[in-house]
């Protein structure tokens, strides 16, 4: 089944937007056992028409991303109407629920989002809970020209990705027939580089048979993903784990804070944070998932030197001495968490974020990670990361969370 | 001049690299006036000759990504030949170049490398200091089928970036002649609906000769693109500020925790933030802009009603009567984080994420946000905002952001 991509928007050529579809859909397939073959991106109005034409003279299904809105520039249904030669009708069904999305909300709904009711006749109206613009799913042989399924999604990632799971994933399978089989295992590990787990293990993977075998490296964190039958995954499985098993921290797809709510929320442990050159992202990335409220109690964010006198009770005189970059303040920095918190674990971060503020003792992309455990010894860690602000702030967030989570599945064991 | 981008790898379509390379260029290219007109993403294969052969029968300038390694899979160069009719030689100089390369490093040139040095017969060798890979230009009118620019750049953007300016913007300055510069406006407004914006100034706008508009939604943020001639621009510029102007916070693509942090360091304020509902994301989103230490000092993550008693001094007996997500707890969380960290500006947020803990009178989605400022009397403003967990939290962060620099300005003005 030849699947491609068409992603329209003038601000992704610009680039003042960048477009993650590409890789995210290529993510989603995979998962099936589906590939992308082509991606195409091009901008708002006439383009659309021509690049869409091609895309359905080629391929089984094409995804189609953007121009759904209620605005001038948003003509994806139109142009995919002419394409298809189907003839644009309002649905009432997709009349109601923009008109309850505006209801609930208090808006009034401006007659611009009429034309959001508009869908190909014979075409499916895929439900959007999370924005004005409904999704719109025209089957193949709907028209003489094309046998080709057009799917027309919103382009924002919080519209996109929940109607790509509800109302695009059961259509694909249905639509591939046989050809989703296979299963599918992924593995995530953390504190690991792409290269050393390829090298690792990429030969022995290679010898079973009718395995495929993935690699995605992210910010501080390695998925490996394999695909085939169960027989195949449980002996890639077994490899991978031989070798890198200490470092992996989740097999069902889980992010690693939601890995480590479940684990404190299991157990009834609770969690403090105190961070300075992270600012406030690893008590972000726990809040992030549900239910955290009853793991996470207190966080700082003790950016100055103040902060971490007046929160955490770190000593003055030792921020002056060592310096707030350093093992000594990491260590009280989490001490200090613990006590005022009473919580189970504390963890702590001070490093220099840069691009400035490095030194020849202490250059840019230096931290100190401490993990305060109660009625324990406190760790610290000394390391390195040399890369841009954000990405050295998620990467130390990485760290800290995989420390968090060690020491919550000790305290299982203890 | 039609400029096309094709990209080659398999891991662009399976997700396991981001493909940045599409708005990357655009931006570049938008500097000199010149626009993408269409970017595609091709796997390794066959699938690049024929992607190829379309790009260069529709656009004047081609620039190819990727496929020039030493592996089996890099076949840009053959496919670029074949396309173009041009026979592929070994060029001297650039055999030269990669020994040099191997030599510097001390490593022994593989004989995989060996075809890397072969280009078709007139092109341009364009050097790369940072890999092995040299670029590849072909003019047009080198052969009789396309009257069109080819040039073949190496994937990873370390080496693609730096060729990029050295050799590609001369020869596509030199191409592209006499074409006149446009320039580009984007204008960003927090707390407005795209289709509010639109339905306001679209009408006006398109009066205006020769002005192109788009509109951008992110969440609880909308960006307004303005391209034409100056002129032009100044004209629109007028229309939407003069309905709009009071919720536009940038005009110069800075985000708004950018706008925040410049607006209070240059003023010399501090800004104290207390987090529940967002669970340190505002603070995180301030400390992601270099230079945020000397503005944020002081940030609470007072998840638990213990936390906003102790941290922030929050009346327990209030906690108990009246609930955390309240006005009551809101400005007490604003003073106490005001007064603790001595700041001029504190700002709160208390509120339900979701998707578990809403009521009948507080329903998922309410929030709370309470502003201090040193001397001041305490604002404090209740909000709806019904979306997933994630969604809420940046639209509350959006919403503190915002009302914290109103203060900032006002701060200034006073």
């Amino acid at each position: 089944m030849r699947i491609e991509v068409l992603n329209t928007g003038s601000e992704l050529l610009l680039g003042t937007t960048m477009n993650t579809h590409g890789g995210w859909f290529g993510q989603e397939l995979f998962k099936l056992g589906l590939r992308v073959q082509r991606q195409t991106t091009v901008p708002d109005g006439d383009a659309i028409r021509e690049a869409l034409a091609e895309c359905v003279g080629r391929a089984d299904v094409v995804l189609v991303t953007g121009g759904l809105g209620p605005t001038s520039d948003d003509i994806t249904r139109e142009a995919t109407a002419a394409v298809l030669g189907a003839e644009l009708i309002e649905d009432e069904a997709a009349m109601r629920s923009l008109e309850a999305y505006f209801a609930l909300r208090g808006y009034e709904m401006s007659p611009d989002n009429r034309k959001q009711a508009q869908v190909p006749v014979g075409a499916d109206v895929l439900p959007n809970p999370n924005g004005t613009a409904p999704g719109i799913y025209v089957p193949p042989r709907l028209n003489g020209a094309a046998n080709c399924a057009v799917f027309l999604l919103p382009g924002p990632p919080r519209e996109l990705y929940p109607m790509f799971h509800a109302e695009v994933m059961p259509r694909l399978k249905a639509l591939s027939g046989g050809e989703t089989a296979e299963e599918v295992l992924e593995l995530k590990f953390a504190g690991l580089g792409e290269s050393a787990i390829h090298h690792g293990v990429d030969a022995l993977l290679a010898e079973i048979p009718n395995l495929e075998v993935g690699y995605c490296a992210r910010t501080s964190e390695v998925d490996v993903r394999l695909i085939g039958n169960a027989e195949a995954i449980a002996k890639g499985r077994e490899i991978v784990l031989a070798a890198f098993g200490d470092r992996c921290f989740s097999e069902d797809g889980s992010s690693l804070e939601e890995v480590v709510v479940g684990c404190f929320s299991e157990r009834g442990l609770k969690l403090a944070i105190a961070e300075s050159c992270t600012g406030g992202l690893i008590a972000s990335r726990v809040t992030d998932v549900p239910g955290s409220s009853t793991v996470l109690t207190y966080g700082f964010v003790s950016y100055a030197n103040e902060a971490k006198r007046d929160l955490l009770g770190v000593s003055w005189d030792d921020l002056q001495r060592v310096g707030a970059v350093s093992e000594t303040v990491a260590k009280q920095m989490a001490e200090g968490a613990l006590k005022a918190s009473g919580a189970d674990v504390a963890v702590s971060v001070t490093g220099i974020a840069g691009p400035g503020g490095g030194t020849e003792e202490k250059p840019v992309g230096t931290v100190f990670l401490a993990l305060a455990i109660k009625g324990g010894v406190t760790q610290v860690r000394r390391e390195r990361y040399v890369r841009d602000r954000l990405a050295f702030k998620l990467t130390v967030s990485q760290t800290a969370l995989e420390m968090v989570l060690r020491a919550g599945e000790r305290l299982r064991r203890g």
